[in-house]
């Protein structure tokens, strides 16, 4: 049987190998109970378990504390596009968006259905190649929405805009649990499973309880966040194998060392690659230097046929995935928690070698 | 290692173990791409052709027209009690609903939040203990909302209500796939997948094209159909793991013989159970017989202190998931496409023990 590949897929994203075995192994007869982990009520023992285990695995990983509450939803960052504003963006309020990129776009165009929006940055003039260091903010925004990390660019927050009073609220879709923060900094953090928590299909959101109280009565039942605080995100039947596979890959941080762990890891892997970058005159990253992302390694090559050239042979050589976002273009290396360093050090090699010989 | 037991799980329910040891060799490598099955670029090569695969497959078991999309949703049966009257509850028309038990109320309820309902028909006065034959539905409706299986009560419709030329909407959550149905008496059907189709987290709705002109703007983007039917379910990350177990499913029921192969056996299965409940004065099922469901096998002991024995000792029996939904009481075998005919006859077999002891 062929190997497995080192998969540089920006999401869903390589999951750690262990996890991987474990669920294996307990898909046909989770701890022998008899059942298989796809196979069991929501409302059992056995789950009861599993959910309880991964809230309280992921409390202790972040440091959440009991002014919070950890929400399981669906329908990834882009259902919290519109949830976020439909619970938070009260009547009478506007709510700053700094513009980091697509994804950052898009949830601002959804909060403008719902209500009033503000632009407290925006790094377009120089095509998303930076994170803002200014922002004008308002007085008293409904809250203050940023994207951490930004897939699509390869561009990251260093650390959480400063927004004094003002309520934070976080798309952290792409680097949740890469290093730790401080979750009291937050109002709200939401997150797809899909980069480095887990399978698509499960969005995580830690939330002020106080925040709670904004929502509107007559919200669609799925998305008035209160629906899920009441019900321990059990109102409905929960994607009770996405949350157990998150669950698995909790537990594998904490085995490892970590969020400080995986931070040394994801700093690590990713000087490698910018390294590499910085020493050569054939590969150009494009994102500003203290903008860069540790998740997604974003660089262009002289043309794009060369470009072409590089993914179609790096594939072939077992570096799969490397090809850039459409809008973007160019080469992305995502190398989130989970994707080893020998995988980082294979891609280096490689491009030595592309370089060599196309350089 | 200890054996699978036989699971009556009303959902998550059990899956064919053909698909779980398919799922389980292909967790970590799938088809020997080196790339797990949850770890691959939903807009890679290998997803589109599971994606593809897995609707083509839909419409050949279900004869489904190319008059009807197949939408790939999450947020279960629940998220469509939103987005049936969001999207097609048209301003200044009112929708009928059929009430057959809590899932229907849970519908016609979120319906209020969007526009006007009617009730056409509901079985409260005999506590949801059949299916109704009368309807008074409304002249020109928005469409007529039915609950095709009751999971709680065990009841489900033989046939689908007799509407005339109004939209039929319906909720086949729990009896999707279980026999051949003509589509083109349907407007909209939706189903979560965990009961007959696959795990909790991904929920399939087929609709007649011409329906989607009726959503009005402004929704969130993600409880649009439209937003579904224009990007083929991939507007954003689809939970492209479950998509994948689902597709499994269909190919199974594909190679076991269909949809009339699954009626066969549903019809034999359940045939065995109600006899002999009917044989029995020990044991009262409470359902009248022409409502009585092929999925969900509800019935009553002498005594609650019995049926707490009778499920306890089921269970150290292998026989797991038989305590009724509590609405509902008593004992539920749940006994979707998934569930072997030797687990009936097992049931079958301890209910006689059983009452041979303490009938």
């Amino acid at each position: 049987m062929k190997e497995r590949v080192y998969n540089f897929s920006p999401g869903p994203a390589v999951l750690p190998v262990p996890v991987l075995e474990t669920v294996r192994d307990n898909l046909l007869n989770y701890q022998e109970s008899g059942l298989g982990i796809m196979e069991m009520s929501h409302r059992g023992k056995l789950f009861e378990d599993i959910l309880a285990t991964a809230d309280s695995n992921l409390r202790e990983l972040l440091g959440i504390s009991a002014d919070y509450d950890i929400l399981w939803t669906t329908g990834g960052a882009t259902m919290q596009f519109s949830m976020v504003p439909m619970n938070l963006l009260t009547k009478g309020k506007t709510a700053d968006y700094i513009i980091t990129g697509e994804w950052a776009s898009k949830a601002q165009a959804e909060a403008k259905k719902f209500g009033e929006t503000h632009v407290a940055a925006s790094t377009e003039d120089r095509k998303f190649s930076y994170i803002p260091s200014e922002f004008s903010f308002l007085e008293d925004p409904a809250y203050v929405h940023f994207t951490s990390n930004n897939t699509i660019h390869g561009t990251q927050f260093a650390s959480e805009p400063a927004v004094g009073k003002r309520e934070l609220v976080c798309d952290a879709s792409s680097d949740f649990l890469h290093k730790q923060v401080n979750v009291e900094k937050y109002g709200l953090i939401y997150a797809g499973a899909q980069k480095n928590a887990g399978p698509a299909g499960i969005t995580i959101v830690v939330i002020r309880k106080d925040l709670l109280q904004r929502s509107p009565q007559g919200l669609p039942i799925l998305l008035d966040y209160n629906t899920y605080a009441k019900n321990s995100s059990l109102y409905n039947t929960i994607p009770s194998f996405n949350v157990y596979v998150v669950g698995e890959v909790f537990k594998w941080i904490k085995r490892e060392g970590g969020l400080a762990e995986m931070e040394r890891r994801n700093k690590e892997k990713a000087g490698l690659l910018y390294s590499a970058l910085d020493a050569s005159q054939f590969y150009r990253p494009n994102i500003e230097k203290n903008s860069r992302s540790l998740m997604n390694v974003t660089f262009r090559l002289p043309s794009e046929e060369l470009e072409g050239k590089f993914v179609k042979e790096a594939e072939s050589a077992g570096l799969n995935g490397l090809k850039g976002h459409r809008v973007a273009g160019g080469i992305r290396a995502s190398i989130y928690n989970a994707f080893p360093k020998a995988g980082v050090e294979a891609l280096v090699a490689f491009m030595k070698d592309f370089e060599s010989k196309n350089g």
